[in-house]
């Protein structure tokens, strides 16, 4: 089947547009070069560190571009609704109280204790819910018509794509400012928003740039996916720590743009995960949560295949909880 | 006495010098902004993360200009010998390695292991020697004598404190792009070359900002120095976490910009810098040492009186072991 004409959620324009609205909203986060570290991977590696964006996560981005262009359309909105394991959770609360809406955000019960209390932090009113078995979509949808308030979906909403792709606008500026075009760009994905977004905003600025995701392993729906041709599902799996990772599927929005923009998608284990948080402790300084460090976990095992190449990893949260921090401290030096 | 007709060491058109020497050696490092943190503080908070510098602290700026000065006026020059326990060691032997010195450098055998491990991989010898029966400085001597080497000193240098500086310098061009007049810059204090260049650089631009050094409890000789009005040493004192703190006096050439240009130094104890790594970890996503994180150790203690400010916080270092970033992690959360 040919895909090609295929008409996208999401384009360039759009994230441009997005970036325009976020403007004084959202942090432009630095794009992080470690030369003394490069050097000794044999690789350029730059971080985009998503990390340091408000809420320590990119999810800020498109809850906001979501939250404004809303705003924008109906200046009787009073509430929002969210269901999310945590970042995207944190993101929606704090996007709205720094617009003025009142949020009620849904949340497993197993959700880490710091993503909770953020969220709750933040103002919002948290609905506990049993992840495997409850519906966390029906318990939105109830508070949403109980409150009128507007369900804002964790990837699958073209604002939310855009809002996510301006943290790859901001990559293919810092990269010009640079004076480098990447041989490689890769995010961590759970729905894929963040880095069908991503991927939107670089190809069109940097077209031979490979746009990679990167999946935990056990939930590697995307890979399976991309090779089937088709949206399939996780197959039933022991737990991830990459909390954050763990959508059912590809988007119905997301999934067209990963066919059409990415090269693959990379698949890591928790230990390659622990790793690279340790990695990230020790040479970059950087808090990186286990789902956040996906792309970095990838791109340490890709060392060989990169040689004298440079490669953007988006780190896409650092909301650890201490004990994940200690485990990660844990680990030896991955570069010894 | 009136000090203030005294030629200081340094002035800021070093500081500019050694930025335009710096281009395209050191890092430009971020001024990190977190509203939310900020809007839970009660002051602005921002930070100047001297942790994501060429390796992890702010010790490479002044060694590269030390290098680089020296190179320019000796173009046969080709060792460098220093003494360190630990940050200016890594500054030093990194800046060598990338402008083609051989490096020696001195360390306490008490160093942390990550400072040995990283300047050794960076290319130098290092020499331990007994922090308490050895004398470091007449090592260095012998060393410089054997090899025709330059001994770069830890702070008492123009060219170190000027380098050292240039972190003061982007701070006043990155709070003006954020239209922003610090009320206060904090930086920690061991001979005193990053805060008494970053206070030069600063005061030109700002003269109204209150500049602040941050030191460990027993190790409080500048404090103890300014209110005598002239250089004291340590007294014998419990050890400090603050490794990199553990200066014996103020510097001679630093010491003449602390006392005409500081608003004072806060003095605060290792629980105190263990919450601010705490606080670093959860809030801030920056992995940072114990003597980096002194200063912010220093403004959170001082949050009632900050109240609707804005004060910038260097964290001069990163270079935590794990054992200690572990420690840190165990602390429950400073803002709760």
């Amino acid at each position: 089947m040919d895909h090609s004409s295929e008409t996208l959620a999401v384009n360039a324009a759009d994230v441009r547009e997005a970036a325009e609205r976020l403007k004084g909203h959202a942090i432009v986060t630095p794009l992080l070069d470690y030369p003394l570290v490069s050097e000794r991977l044999g690789f350029r590696l730059l971080i985009k560190a998503e990390t340091l964006q408000i809420t320590g996560s990119f999810k800020f981005r498109g809850a906001s571009n979501r939250l404004l262009a809303a705003k924008a359309t109906d200046p009787n909105l009073r509430a929002v609704v969210a269901f999310s394991s945590g970042n995207h959770a944190q993101g929606v609360a704090a996007a709205a109280k720094l617009l003025g809406f009142k949020a009620t955000i849904v949340m497993p019960s197993d959700a880490p204790a710091i993503k909770v209390a953020n969220t709750k932090g933040y103002g919002a009113e948290v609905v506990l819910y049993q992840r495997h078995s409850e519906d966390r979509e029906a318990i939105a949808r109830a508070i949403a018509e109980r409150e009128g308030a507007l369900i804002v979906p964790p990837y699958d909403d073209p604002f939310i794509i855009a809002g996510q792709g301006t943290a790859g606008l901001e990559i293919t500026s810092q990269a010009k400012a640079l004076g480098v075009t990447p041989d490689l760009v890769i995010a961590p994905c759970s729905g894929g928003g963040l880095v069908g977004g991503v991927a939107t905003a670089v190809k069109d600025v940097f077209p031979k740039t490979a746009i990679y995701a990167a999946e935990p392993a056990g939930y590697d729906d995307l890979s399976r996916s991309l090779a089937a041709g088709e949206r399939v599902p996780n197959k039933p799996s022991a737990p991830s720590i990459c909390d954050a990772l763990m959508a059912e599927r590809p988007g119905a929005l997301t999934f067209p743009i990963h066919r059409k923009l990415l090269a693959g998608s990379k698949v890591v284990s928790d230990e390659a995960v622990l790793d690279a948080m340790s990695f990230a402790q020790r040479h970059l300084k950087l808090v990186v949560e286990p789902g956040g460090a996906a792309g970095l976990a990838a791109v340490l095992a890709m060392r060989g295949e990169l040689q004298g190449k440079t490669a953007v990893v988006v780190c896409s949260g650092g909301n650890a909880d201490p004990e994940m921090i200690k485990r990660a401290a844990d680990r030896g030096d991955p570069l010894l």
